[in-house]
C-alpha cells in the first residue's frame, strides 16, 4: 500500500453534498411516519447522505473499530490512580479478547483492530506472534506496513495488532513540549495508514478507539487548546480520582498550556506540544475517513480531542463525525458542542477503547436502514393526513 | 396451549432477587475497567441478574417484539389528524416488514409478531391467509389461541400475525366506558397469551409495540389516572398537532377523568373506562415477561401507560421493565418517573410500533454481555489501580 500523507488527506477532504441532503429529506417526509417522528435519527440520516453524496447512503457495514494504545510522560505528574504498566496490558487483553471492547464489537458485529502507536512497555513476543501480522512494522516514520491483507479485516474474528510505535510513550508536557512535530506526523499519519487498510479491507464504518493510562490529561489540553476553554472546563475525573487529585491535574493541564501557549492555527504543533500519540493517531484516523467519504463515530474524550484536531486540520472533516455518546468526562461535551455534534448515547459512561462508539454502531445503522427499507405511504398504501 | 389467566399471571410476579443483584455488583467491581465506568449499564446488568435470579443473567436472544394494534372511540373527538383507517393499513405494512419496527428489528435480529387486538376495519383476507397461522382466531373472550409452533418463532423471517379482536376498536371514553370489564379482561390475557406464546417459541426478552390512530389519548388518560398528574402534563402532541388541537386534546383528557374518576387501586376498571385494547394488551404482555422473570423493553408513551397499569395490577412487575428510550410524548418521562425507570435512549423519537424498544436493545444485550465476557482484573493479569 502507498503511504498516504497528511496533506493529501487533507486535501481531499471536501464538503457535505446538498443535493444527496436534500434528497435524503424528501425520501424522510415520505415515508410510512409521521413527519419527525424519528427524531435524531432523521438528521442523522441525511448528514450521512450528505457525507456519501448519495441518498440512500450505503449500510454502515462492515464496521472496524481501530484502538490506538499509546502511554504519556505526564503520567509521572501523578494525574491517574493507576500504573503506567496497564496500557500494555489492557493491551495484551484487547488481542485475547477479553475487554469490554471486544464484548461490544461481537454484540455489534464489528472487527477490532489494536494500534501500538506509542505504548511505553514493549509487547510481549507471544503476542506479537499470535496476533500481529508478519510484516507489519514501523517503516519510515512510524507509519505501518499495509501487511498481510487478511489482518484487521472487518468481520474476520480476531482482533488484529497493528506495531506502529513511534515513541514507547509521549514526553512529560509540563516540562517540554510531548513530540517533536515530526513524531506528531508520523502518529497522524498511522492512524490515516490504519484507516486506509481498514476502508481497503471493506469497512464501510470506522470507530475510533484508545487505551493510554493517564490519556484524559493531555486529551484536555488539547480540548482547552483547540476550543479555548478552561482547563477547570475540560478537566475531569478520569478512571475515577479525588477532589485533591482532581485540583492537581486542573493544574497540570494549566501548566502544559502556560508553557506552551499552544496555537490552534497550527494543528500538529498543538498535537506536538501538548498531545499524546493515540490522540494523534486518531485525528488522522478520522481525516482519512472523512477524505473517503466513509463516517466515523466517535468515542468519548480521547476521541474529541482527536476529532477537534481533525476539524482544526480540515473543518469539512466534521461531516464524516458521528458523536456515538457523551463521555461522562466534561471536556467531551465541550469538543462536541466546538464541533456542532449532537451525541446519540448518554448512559454515563467513561471508559474509552471505544465503548461508546461501538455501542451507538446499530443506531447509526437503523438510521440508514430506514432510508433503505421503509415503505413510502405511496408504495404501502397507507393514507396520509 | 393452555389460557393463563390474569390472576394467576399476577399472583407469579415475584420480587428481584437480592443476592443475584449482590453478585453481579461484585463481579462487575472486578472486571477490567474502571469501576463504575459503564455507567447506566452497570446498573442495568445488576437488575437483570436480580430478574433472572441468576448471575450473569442470560443474554437476551432471541428477542421478540409484538405490535399490539387497535383503534379509539375517542377519535371521533379529533384528537389526531390522521384518517382511522390507518390502523389498519399499517397492519398490513408491518406484515408486508415495510414499517421502521420491521427495519429496526431486522437491523437488532428480533423477531415481528402484529397482533389484532382491536382494529376497527376486517383485514383483508390476503393478508390473513399469507401472514396468520390458520388456527389463529379468538377463542373464549379474545384470547388467541396457541396457534402453528412456528407462528411468532423468534427468529423466523416474517412477521406473524395474531388474530385476537376483542372488539373493532373502543367506544369514546367522553360519552361512555371505552370497554366494558370483561373486555378489558379479555385484551390484558391477549397480552398475556402472546409473551406466553413468544416465550414458549425460544424468546429471551420481549419487547412492546403498538399501533393505533388516536392512541396517545388514552395513553395520557392512563398515566394521569395511575400516576395522578394532570391532563396538561400527561398530554402531548402525538404525531403532530397544532397548539389548538393541543388544547382540544388536553380537554378530552380532562373531560374523560373527571367523567369516570378512575380508581387506581382498580386497575382492570381504569382500563376499561379510559384504556385502549392495545394498553391493555401491553399491561398483561409486561406482567406475563415479569412472572416468567424475562425483560421486557418498554417503548414510548403507549407502553408507558401499559407500564404503569401492569404496576398497578402488580408492583414488583417493575424489575423486568427496561425503558427503551424517552419518548417526546410528556405522559412518557411522567410514567417513567413513576415507575422508577431511566430511559436508555433519548433521541427525540415519537413514533411507537416499538421502534425505541428495539432501538434500545442492543444497548440492553450488550450489558449483560459484559458480565458474560468481560476478562477479570485476576484472570487478564492487569494491575489494579
Amino acid at each position: 500500500m502507498t503511504r498516504v500523507s497528511l496533506e493529501s488527506t487533507v486535501a481531499a477532504v471536501r464538503p457535505a453534498d446538498q443535493p444527496a441532503m436534500a434528497a435524503a429529506r424528501e425520501l424522510q417526509a415520505r415515508l410510512t411516519k409521521p413527519a419527525g417522528s424519528l427524531g435524531a435519527l432523521e438528521e442523522l440520516s441525511v448528514r450521512l447522505a450528505g457525507l456519501a453524496g448519495a441518498c440512500p447512503p450505503p449500510l454502515p457495514t462492515p464496521a472496524a473499530v481501530a484502538v490506538f494504545a499509546g502511554d504519556h510522560g505526564v503520567h509521572a505528574q501523578a494525574v491517574s490512580g493507576w500504573p503506567q504498566e496497564v496500557t500494555g496490558q489492557m493491551v495484551a487483553n484487547f488481542l485475547a479478547g477479553g475487554a469490554v471492547v471486544n464484548a461490544f464489537a461481537r454484540q455489534a458485529g464489528a472487527s477490532v483492530t489494536v494500534v501500538d502507536v506509542g505504548v511505553a512497555t514493549p509487547l510481549p513476543a507471544a503476542l506479537r506472534t499470535e496476533a500481529a501480522h508478519p510484516d507489519a512494522g514501523v517503516p519510515d516514520g512510524g507509519v505501518p506496513d499495509a501487511g498481510e491483507p487478511g489482518a484487521g479485516v472487518p468481520g474476520s474474528g480476531a482482533p488484529a495488532l497493528v506495531e506502529a510505535n513511534v515513541r514507547r510513550g509521549t514526553r512529560d508536557m509540563t516540562v517540554e513540549p510531548a513530540l517533536t512535530r515530526d513524531e506528531a506526523r508520523a502518529a497522524v499519519e498511522t492512524g490515516i495508514q490504519v484507516a486506509e487498510r481498514l476502508l481497503d479491507a471493506g469497512a464501510k464504518v470506522l470507530l475510533t478507539g484508545d487505551m493510554g493510562i493517564a490519556n484524559t490529561t493531555p486529551a484536555a489540553t488539547l480540548i482547552a487548546a483547540f476550543t479555548g476553554c478552561t482547563a477547570e472546563q475540560a478537566t475531569g475525573r478520569g478512571t475515577g480520582i479525588d477532589d485533591a487529585m482532581h485540583a492537581h491535574k486542573i493544574a497540570v493541564v494549566r501548566a502544559a498550556l502556560d508553557r506552551h501557549a499552544p496555537d490552534p492555527a497550527d494543528p500538529l504543533g498543538v498535537l506536538a506540544a501538548v498531545g499524546g500519540l493515540e490522540h494523534a493517531a486518531i485525528a488522522g484516523f478520522i481525516l482519512a475517513a472523512a477524505a473517503h467519504r466513509v463516517p466515523v463515530i466517535v468515542d468519548g474524550v480521547i476521541a474529541a480531542s482527536g476529532a477537534v484536531a481533525a476539524a482544526a486540520f480540515a473543518p469539512d472533516a466534521v461531516a464524516a463525525m458521528v458523536a456515538g455518546h457523551l463521555s461522562a468526562e466534561p471536556g467531551a461535551a465541550v469538543a462536541l458542542t466546538h464541533l456542532g455534534l449532537e451525541p446519540l448515547l448518554d448512559l454515563g459512561m467513561r471508559l474509552g477503547e471505544g465503548s461508546g462508539a461501538v455501542l451507538a454502531l446499530p443506531v447509526v445503522a437503523a438510521a440508514v436502514r430506514v432510508l433503505h427499507e421503509v415503505a413510502t405511504f405511496d408504495s404501502a398504501g397507507v393514507s396520509e393526513k
